[in-house]
C-alpha cells in the first residue's frame, strides 16, 4: 500500500507518475481540501479535482488543471451577466461541481461524493479529501485576509504574504480512512506540492500529523523547490513568509518530524550534507517532471527510497 | 402598455415581433412558469430563459430555445458521469441557470431574480413570471404522471395523454405586477403558445383568470392550430385529452371566457362563422412566423385588432 500526499498542480503530474508504476488499487492519495471554495454557488474542490482528473486521463496537459480540451462559454456567460469570472471553470469541468453540489446537497460527506466521483469515472486508485470538515487556507496579505484562490487566482500570487492560517483546521477531523491508509502503508509520499499551502492544510489537523510522526512507514517528499526558488507557483513566497529558507531545506524542515529521505534536484547536492544534519536522507536526481518518462522515473526514484529505507530500517531493527 | 401572456417556442418568436413594433418600457410579458425545474441541481425556468433570451437578442434562431452558438460540452461530461442527459442544457445557457440559483437561494424571488437577470441583459421590457409559487403542469399517461417537461423532452410528446393538471394553481399567488399589469393594459396578446401547457398554466391561477375577465382592454390571441395540426409541439394532442376540438375553434373555446378576437390563419377561414357564434370575432392572415417580416407583420396585426376592439367598444360606449 503506497499512499501519497498530495495538492493540485505539481501533486497531479508525481500522482500520474506513480499511477502508471503502482498498481492503482495500491494507490491513496490524501489531498489537500483547504483551497475548497463555493463558486458560482457550486462545491468547487481544485485539487481533488486535478488528482480526479489526472488519474482519470482527463487532465489538461498545458494548463495542469481542468479538463483537457476544455472550453469557457458558460464563464463568458457569467461574465456578460455581470458575475465575477476571475476564477476559470471549463464547461466539462462545470460537471464535476454540479455533480459534487448535488451529492453534498444530498447529504453525502465529500469523502463519499469522491469516491462516487471516482467509480464513475472508472478511477480505481482511493482519492481521500484530508477532511469532511470545512478547513480554509487563509492568506494574509497588508489589505486582509484572502481565501487561497482569491490569493492565487484573482491576486495571481502579487501581493506580499504576512502569513498564513489554516481556519478550522484545529478542530478538523481526518476523513474516513485517512488514519489508516497512513498507518498501513508501505511507504508515504509526499507530492512536490506547495509545502504551505498544499501539504500545509494536512499537516494542520493534529490527528494526521501525529499518525505521520507514528507512522513505521517510510516517508519520502519530493523537494517542489530547485535551486532557490519553486518549480511553479507561490511556494517560495510563502516559504519565506513562514521564515523558511526557499531551498531544499526548507522544505526538510518543514516535514522534519516524520520525513526520511528527499528527493532533490542535482543541482541541489551541495545541500545534501545540511539535509543529514537533520538527520535526513537525500538523493540527488532530476526532479523536473517535464515528460511521462520524467514522471515515471521520478515515481519510480521516490518508491525506491522508500524501499532502501524499509531495508535499511529492517537492518537495524 | 401591452400586456402579453406567453409560452416559450412559439411564444418566444410572437414576442420578438412585438418587441420590434412596441416600444420596450410599454411591453410586459407574463410568462408560464409550470414547466420549471430543477436540473443537476439548478432553478431552471425554460419559457422564462426563451422569453429572456429573445428580448436579449441571444435566442436560438434554429433551435427556437437556448443560447445562439451555444456548445454542450458541460452535458457530455455529465452524461459521462453517468447523470442524466435527457434535457439539454447548452455551456452558455448554464450560467442563466446558475446564476438564478444563486439569487434565488440568497432569497430574492423568481420576479426579483428575473428583473435582475433582465437588467443585467440589458432587457428593458418587463419580464413576469406568473407566480412566485410552485406551480406544475403534470400531465398523466397512462404509465402515471410526468412533469411537462418529462413528458415533453424525455418522452418526446409520444406517450398517450390522459388529462393535464396544474398543482399548485390553486392556491398561488399571481406574482408582484401581474393583476397590475392585467387591469392597465391598453391591450392583452396572447401568444401563440400551448393553450394547454403553456397559457394554461397561467389561467389557472384563480386570480389571473378573474383579472383577464374583469379586465376592460381588449383581448387577442393568436391561435397556435392551423388547419387541424399544432403549428409545432404536442398541442393538438393536449387540447385532444381536454376534448376541445383541435383547431383554431378549440384555442377560441379555452380563451372564450375573455378573448375578443382571435387571429387565425387564411387557411381556417371557414372558422369564422363559428367563432362569431361563440361572439369571438377573427381576422384571418398569415399566422406563420418564419422571418423577422413575418414577425413584425403578424404583431402589428395582433395590435391593430386591439385597437379597432377599443374603438368599436368606444363607439359601442
Amino acid at each position: 500500500m503506497i499512499t501519497v500526499l498530495s495538492g493540485g498542480t505539481g501533486g497531479a503530474k508525481f500522482v500520474d507518475g506513480l499511477s502508471r508504476v503502482v498498481p492503482p488499487r495500491d494507490l491513496t492519495v490524501i489531498v489537500n481540501t483547504g483551497d475548497d471554495l463555493v463558486w458560482w454557488g457550486l462545491n468547487v474542490s481544485p485539487d481533488l479535482d486535478s488528482i480526479l482528473y489526472v488519474l482519470a486521463g482527463m487532465l489538461s496537459q498545458e494548463r495542469g488543471w481542468g479538463v483537457e480540451d476544455d472550453t469557457f462559454h458558460c464563464l463568458e456567460a457569467m461574465r456578460r451577466l455581470g458575475e465575477p469570472g476571475w476564477f476559470s471553470i471549463g464547461d466539462r469541468d462545470l460537471a464535476t461541481h454540479l455533480l459534487r453540489t448535488e451529492l453534498l446537497a444530498s447529504g453525502k460527506t465529500l469523502t463519499e461524493a469522491t469516491a462516487e466521483m471516482a467509480r464513475r469515472l472508472k478511477v480505481e486508485a482511493r482519492i481521500l479529501p484530508m477532511s469532511d470538515d470545512k478547513v480554509e487556507t487563509r492568506v494574509l496579505a497588508p489589505t486582509g485576509e484572502l481565501s487561497f484562490e482569491e490569493y492565487f487566482v484573482r491576486e495571481r500570487h502579487q501581493v506580499p504574504v504576512e502569513g498564513v492560517r489554516f481556519s478550522g483546521a484545529d478542530q478538523a477531523q481526518p476523513a474516513p480512512g485517512v488514519i489508516d491508509a497512513i498507518r498501513n502503508a508501505d511507504a508515504i509520499l509526499i507530492a512536490p506540492s506547495n509545502p504551505i499551502t498544499s501539504i500545509g492544510p494536512i499537516l494542520a489537523i493534529p490527528e494526521i500529523r501525529r499518525a505521520l510522526i507514528e507512522s513505521s512507514a517510510p516517508v519520502t517528499a519530493v523537494s517542489p523547490i530547485v535551486g532557490g526558488a519553486a518549480v511553479s507557483g507561490p511556494a517560495g513566497e510563502l516559504m519565506r513568509s513562514q521564515a523558511l529558507p526557499v531551498s531544499a531545506l526548507g522544505v526538510a524542515q518543514t516535514y522534519r518530524e516524520f520525513l526520511d529521505t528527499l528527493l532533490i534536484d542535482e543541482r541541489d547536492r551541495q545541500l545534501i550534507e545540511n539535509l543529514q544534519s537533520l538527520e535526513i536522507g537525500s538523493v540527488a536526481t532530476n526532479i523536473l517532471m517535464k515528460s511521462s518518462e520524467d514522471k515515471v522515473r521520478l515515481a519510480r526514484t521516490a518508491l525506491e527510497c522508500c524501499i532502501s529505507d524499509s531495508s535499511a530500517a529492517r537492518r537495524a531493527g
